[in-house]
């Protein structure tokens, strides 16, 4: 028998988006007719560019730890006892440490840089500590260890170390070998583990699940895994504690048609659909970027690459036509935790409930120039920390771009009247940040897209390769997802979604209505600041489409993840609350989550607020999705709502035939 | 006292997308692997060509009626018993009679055309009439009258003829000089009475409330209602039947930055944010169209303009990769009805509940080349009857064109094992065919988006103008809708929307559940084919964000725009059931809606099917919608479920750079 790959199992994708807002400040009294032009392009380059980074300094108080700053840290670490003590440490995560809100909004370009320091997290003798270093006086500043549970990141070199022990353990390679497996043909994953406190081999110590995979034949190791086969190991010592194995043998899939490359595709015969087509600027680029700040349009925006978040974008402002002055529009945003529970039950899948960015960080591989990007972007590269500290580069990290879809940014042409011969258009411009996270098969695209009306869109796309699972084939009809309790003993989990059937059999049953019948608007207003007409000025949330987790709320993945029990939260500001799954999140008990911090329950009425906001999809996997999913996209938007006077981009001048590119669109037509 | 034009009320639109589905077709059994190239292009311009339409002939069982065939269609008429004899009438519709389903999918192109036949509904003699006119023989074929209630759309003599019947009237010129109001400074709009059937004038005449407007120093004559006073005429006869004036005279507004025109624009200092950016094709675009048949990458489809739906599209094929064969997808696409009631229950608002496409077609001025569409665009116009069946041109009424806005198609980079050294993306390009419906102030951008992995998008975009109501102050803070009972005899209207404020004081407050725990998908499938693995081949709707009517169902708007009570509707394919408000919406009972159709509750399994879906927008206005709203979007997906075998666009190559244009984006940066 053939093993089939088919997908019994229904994957929840959740993430939440923590946007900081500020007081939304008042109108100035002053108004004044003025205009202002596009900024000078300080850089850019339509191919990708590496900047002499050694030699960089910051030049705002939020810019990311400079390489010389990196060796700094380590080099104070070296001194300190806790590493000095311990042969073996890992340093998870090294990263900023902000300056308090308060100064960093007083900080003005010119004025003598803010004091610089660095927050590191690091697991020594299995144990979590949070530092703060402090570069100026070059000391630990602040050192905490067994507040709450959990663990940091895990780093590449406990993934590869994982993998490495797993396959020097002799019980591994014997039951390997009784499947007729080659060593060199495997590529095995270390998966977190989950977490399920009530499996004894969890306290007290940091773990990973093995899974391996064929590559025989096929770049898609993914689309050919070896089923019923798992190891678990010990991170910190490299013990393999158990290996699990169902003595079913189900064969390995075969390689056909699982290869997506484009080198592979053209030997079989590619199909060419389209000319090409292209975004072109003939007078370059609106936007600049200058250090981490970006200048388009009426916007500016600071913006770094983060080894956990990805993409943190800072005082983000907004130019207000009447006035011709900045506006405080967010804080900071960026993307706080991704929950991804499969939801199969079985020994070998029970554990699969990542939690993304707390447990692996959104990492990137450099973007795709054309592909990933259209021609007229910028990229923006990330230096990281290794496991020991010594900094890395992650090139091509962040793209930042103009988008322009032909779509309608105002328009109305006048009918009723039509002797007074009105049609005024004009087209939409967007910029676009964004990156692409990798967690093994899945590919995550995260914009944040800004357009000229005030608005901020924050987008995810989910793309890549689905984690298959080996089994006897099942096919899919019409499906209702609804949670299924698992039964007493049957599994760790308490419950999971099932993709069950429910075909419409009437009109009447197909009459579906949405549960929607409760409108709702969400308000961010500031009510001390109004507008001329008295207003109070603010931004309002619009959600996209979404979806929950079902999981049990008792299961430990989902208290980790409580943030999915609610779309929006608002809870006050607090620098130490970013990550709505917790620092650290690894095996954490849920101890230190959005959930919790919410639950105090605190005023949050003129209050310096946090927004969190929760984009969920349940992907039910399909053909179409094999062997490499097309996008799929959720967003949510935050758009002004009596923030500013009128609508901010009336007087924007419409296209102009002059304007555009000199080739003509249809000179080979 | 200067009267402020702010917003009390909140406007529902709720647009029906009828969607009629085939029985999907099985997949060949034979495969082989084929390719195909990109359509040659018959037609294509960069700028709006007038094609010889006087002499167009049909060319296929779908095209709209020809210049010829509508002169036919009045000759036929003139000799008809009904017409001969009276002096009067309109012809509120004439288009063409599709031939049965059947007959079109079975007619290839090169077989003899179909018989040719018209559909006519008129008002003769205040009561409507719905014919058939066949083209070959003749004749009337059918005549039928009085089986249902209400009237056909309003034509433009309807329109021009109630304003200027309302201008005539002394009580209504003798109020407006009590205003001291200018007769030439005015705009009349006439409005759809909304037909409560408690108004007795309603009884068996069609009627029409008339609201002045000042266009004196603005075009933007919707900033300047007269308010509380308004006129309310008998379309036939054209009789004044009252003038209702509040006394309040509320004064007009000021013109003062109500002027959204670039030339005015300009002369107060526009705003220039952006440099020039374009979609450019340097070998042309990847589409043709050849009458009206369109063929873009792996789509198909037949494009025609309609006076009441706006665009119709038909026949929708994809080309499967595997076979090469196109493949049917959806017979009939279209918007079917759109329900827009303002939340307002005063005597001079509380009757606007527009039915816009019955009650006036969804019209739209020629589109804005360069600021609608892109200069990649194709146009085509729209030949429609006016009210004695006399052909007119409606130029540039649709455009085509390729959308990259630089989004990703798929992509993967294999981040565990480096040493593959995999990076893969493709750039996704899209087909978009666009109107703008314009009824009076607002603006209905209509996109139906396909792309190349199956995926069929339709969109709606609003802009266009607000209809504001001069009132005293009130401003907006945080709202939360809901229905809200009036007083009996306070209003004819049973319900209405009304924002009222909820502030929230708590992180508890805050936790706002968002109603979307019962995570449903929606399948189209087809049981009796399947894929090879054995799934039933498919198409999933996935809706997008939308929004439900508050209005009380026993409100004669909701009974005849009752297709808004639920988002999702599925009935058995009738021919005669394509109007969702009714054939007949304008002062229907709604004895004639996808409601009363649906209550029969008919069998739909393994049935030929209609989709029905329903978008819906709560549209609360803000001061950044004035004078002119920024556009706002709502759409849902029709996307392939194991419709196919796998990806189907795995071999598509990614962008290179010698396929781009010669221009480097960055010549002039």
């Amino acid at each position: 028998m053939e093993a089939r790959n088919s997908w019994r199992f229904v994957l929840l994708l959740a993430l939440v988006l923590l946007l900081t807002w500020l007081h939304l400040p008042s109108l100035p009294n002053s108004k004044f007719h003025s205009r202002w032009y596009i900024p000078k392009n300080t850089f850019y380059s339509s191919s990708p560019t590496y900047h002499h980074l050694e030699s960089e300094t910051p030049q705002h108080p939020l810019d990311p730890l400079t390489i010389q700053e990196f060796n700094r840290v380590r080099t104070i670490l070296s001194s300190h006892p806790l590493f000095k003590s311990s042969s073996s440490y890992t340093l998870n995560s090294v990263v900023l440490e902000e300056p308090d809100k308060k100064l960093v909004l007083k900080w003005k370009k010119g004025d003598p840089p803010l004091p610089r320091k660095a927050s590191v997290v690091a697991v020594v003798k299995r144990v979590s500590h949070v530092l703060t270093v402090d570069l100026e006086i070059g000391h630990v500043t602040s050192h905490e260890t067994g507040l709450v549970s959990g663990y940091p990141m895990v780093t590449e070199r406990d993934l590869y170390g994982v993998g490495e022990a797993t396959l020097r353990c002799p019980e591994f390679n014997n039951s390997l070998a009784k499947r007729g497996l080659n060593l060199d043909d495997l590529v095995c994953l270390s998966l977190s583990s989950g977490g399920y406190e009530k499996l004894e081999e969890e306290e007290n110590r940091r773990l990973m699940k093995v899974q391996c995979f064929s590559k025989e034949g096929t770049v898609n190791f993914y689309m050919k895994p070896i089923e019923g086969f798992t190891a678990l190991v010990d991170i910190d010592s490299k013990e393999v504690l158990a290996v699990s194995d169902d003595g079913k043998n189900i064969p390995v899939a075969n390689a056909s048609n699982t290869d997506y490359r484009y080198s592979i595709q053209k030997l079989r015969g590619e199909m060419r659909l389209l000319n090409p087509i292209s975004l072109e600027q003939p007078k370059g680029p609106s936007f600049s970027v200058d250090g981490h700040m970006v200048k388009w349009a009426n916007w500016e925006f600071h913006l770094r690459p983060d080894p956990r978040a990805g993409i943190i974008i800072s005082q983000v402002k907004v130019r207000d036509p009447d006035t011709s002055m900045l506006r405080n529009v967010m804080y900071k945003g960026f993307v706080s935790e991704l929950f991804v529970p499969y939801m199969d039950p079985t020994e070998d899948w029970y554990f699969r409930t990542y939690i993304d960015a707390g447990e692996y960080g959104l990492q990137s591989m450099p973007l795709n120039p054309l592909n990933d990007c259209p021609r007229n972007a910028y990229y923006m590269d990330g230096v990281f920390a290794s496991y020991d500290g010594t900094p890395y580069l992650q090139p091509n990290m962040i793209c930042i771009f103009e988008s322009y879809a032909g779509d309608i940014a105002w328009r109305h042409a006048e009918a009723t009247v039509a002797s007074l011969n009105v049609s005024e258009a004009r087209p939409k411009v967007t910029l676009v940040v964004r990156m692409a996270a990798i967690l093994e098969n899945y590919d995550y695209i995260m914009d944040w897209e800004f357009q000229t009306d005030g608005l901020i869109r924050a987008k995810v796309g989910l793309s890549g390769i689905l984690m298959v699972k080996g089994t006897t084939y099942e096919n899919m009809d019409q499906v209702n997802l609804k949670r299924q309790e698992t039964a007493p003993g049957e599994s760790p989990r308490k419950s999971y979604l099932k993709a069950v059937r429910k075909v419409a059999k009437t009109e009447k049953d197909a009459q579906i209505r949405l549960q929607l019948y409760e409108p709702y608007e969400f308000h961010v207003v500031n009510p001390l600041k109004k507008t001329k007409v008295g207003n109070p000025v603010g931004y309002k949330l619009v959600p996209g489409a979404t979806a929950g987790s079902l999981l049990d709320p008792e299961d430990l993945p989902q208290k980790r993840a409580a943030f999915t029990n609610n779309q929006i939260w608002v809870t006050p500001y607090n620098k130490s609350e970013q990550w709505a799954g917790g620092l650290l999140a690894y095996q954490s008990k849920g101890d230190d989550t959005l959930q919790v911090w919410s639950n105090r329950d605190r005023g949050i009425e003129n209050k310096d607020i946090v927004l969190w906001y929760t984009i969920g999809f349940h992907h039910i996997p399909c053909q179409e999705d094999y062997p490499i999913m097309p996008t799929v996209s959720s967003s949510f938007d935050l758009k002004p709502v009596n923030f500013f006077e009128r609508n901010p981009i009336l007087a924007v001048p419409p296209n102009f035939e002059e304007d555009l590119p000199a080739s003509k669109a249809h000179d080979s037509a």
